[in-house]
């Protein structure tokens, strides 16, 4: 329980919002960093730590670990407190004087907000299955596959007919013992070319295409899972024998506490402002893949930028009397 | 002089320029990349290929060489017909199917364009003074320092008020044989950090601060610079002993040819609409330092996410008959 005050409290600590502390910094304004996980990175590190990212300017290939280590590093001289393991859950005051509360107890001033919250107020669509419950807290029904030799020798099932589905039925072909794919329509809305490779190998006999099917019950005891139930369209079913079930039905908002604060949405995501990334709420701004505007596009790159924006903007909320002077890295180079 | 077909023609072949080839290339798009310098890389290769640059994304300090070099990794696997040293400098065509000539006699056919010339489209404002281009030849009067060590011993005049003038008067400390600021006001417009450290060294006696003076005339033979003249407000002269000159009096748009092409201009840069980074010539898009839009920051981040939206946006006009199938980097990989 932590009182706490600082120019710009930042709500998310995955890539966007750790640059937008950068940013924040190199403007000489402080912050305070808060996240619901218990480690900085977000998705990045909790999710996909040893995934590859290709697009990222500058680094031709880079793990989601790494990314977070080298923000972590590149942050590491700004003054910025961490609320880690803790979620935001009330707001009051407005901009220039706002005040956060938190799951934790903690107290935060601030001048201004931003809403990074990411693919983290992002929750899986869970099935409607009975006793989903027990499976998931054994990790025998998971949304993520964080290593992938965690699932060495189990017989999976997936479940989806997006990029996720197809993409880690390839990924763990020759790591997991059977791989079957259950999908509600004979067409896969995933990459053409992905789509491919899995034709290819369900033609091989390596995947089972389960089409059209879709998830109908968990057989198990005690949150093993022992085999999953599918259903056709006329209800007929079939018994296919599993360890783990993976299901990729996308994911939807879940914005917690912060839903009440009344901020304008759009298609579900929070709407911005482009020339400042602020919201409908004056002083609260929001950057990365929960924050949406004409034009938007979700990729980390566009996280990275619009901190930029939004830090430049809160400049004037932190400093109401100072005019910003604008200047490149290289002339003012990073505190010491 | 050649004769090349691509989807997308990219001018300027900066950061900006570089990583918008890579956007494009993500999108199965072919690219063909224009510059009038015979390197990659724009100013970050030309002008501070040592100086390091704290602000790019999980780059905690990257010099402006190694920036490039990263960045021709990561276009690497795309198409890209190279065409360097040369200017553009006919247009003619619509969307979907230009033609462009270039200095070197090359016609290029595209079916969108990417003005992405950055500072390259920004020339030195130059000081007019009689005999300036015969020193200007032989360096003895420059706008860039591409290597602190070239001036090692040297007698430097810098010229100027605002960041470069400080921060080289600060960068050259121990290098030059000898350091003059002329500025014709008492006051600057660099960073007060910088302005209180270059006040530093002018009370050690390190700097010469020859205040209010302005440029009044160059003495020397052959390019060989032996004085500088300077003036006062009252017209008072004073001859200070010089090898070198660098005047910093701010960058100027020379678009060259590209001004007659009628695009939209903003406080002397190429307006564009933000969602699609498009010009007001349709299929004709800007990226980088070059445009403007509410909110622009000229930030090297910025022109990478601008080209991000750019190349979505183009996908469009190359695709007119394909819906734009949105995917991750982590998913879909890289070819190759």
């Amino acid at each position: 329980m932590e009182r706490i005050s600082a120019d710009v409290a930042i709500i998310g600590a995955g890539p966007a919002g750790m640059f937008a502390v950068f940013e924040c910094g190199m403007l000489k304004m402080s912050c305070v960093l808060i996240d619901a996980l218990d480690e900085l990175g977000g998705q990045c590190a909790a999710l996909y730590p040893e995934k590859p990212i290709y697009d990222i300017p500058a680094h031709p290939a880079i793990e989601g670990g790494e990314l977070i280590t080298k923000l972590e590093e590149q942050i590491a001289p700004f003054p910025c407190a961490k609320l880690l393991g803790r979620q935001v859950t009330g707001l009051s005051g407005e901009a220039g004087n706002f005040t956060l509360t938190t799951s934790a107890g903690d107290e935060i001033q601030a001048k201004a907000i931003i809403l990074a919250a990411g693919a983290g107020a992002f929750g899986p669509n869970r099935p409607p299955l009975e006793g989903l419950e027990s499976f998931e807290a054994t990790g025998a029904v998971r949304y993520y596959v964080k290593k992938r030799e965690n699932l060495r020798g189990k017989r999976v099932v997936i479940a989806g007919g997006g990029d996720s589905a197809v993409d880690w039925a390839l990924a763990l072909q020759g790591i997991a013992a059977s791989i079957a794919v259950v999908h509600r329509r004979p067409k896969f809305r995933a990459a053409p070319e992905s789509t491919a490779q899995l034709d290819t190998l369900a033609m091989a006999g390596k995947v089972e295409m389960v089409i059209p099917y879709q998830l109908h019950a968990l057989h198990g005891a005690a949150g093993a899972l022992e085999e999953v139930e599918v259903a056709d369209l006329d209800g007929a079913t079939r018994h296919l024998p599993a360890d783990v079930l993976l299901p990729f039905f996308g994911l939807a908002m879940e914005l917690g506490p912060i839903a009440d604060w009344g901020l304008g949405l759009e298609k579900s995501h929070v709407a911005v402002t482009p020339p400042t990334m602020e919201t409908s709420l004056p002083g609260v701004f929001a950057v990365g893949d929960i924050c949406t505007y004409p034009g938007k596009l979700k990729l980390i790159l566009q996280g990275f930028a619009e901190g930029a924006v939004a830090a430049h903007a809160i400049y004037n909320i932190v400093n109401p009397d100072k005019a910003l002077h604008f200047e490149y890295s290289t002339t003012k180079g990073v505190p010491g």
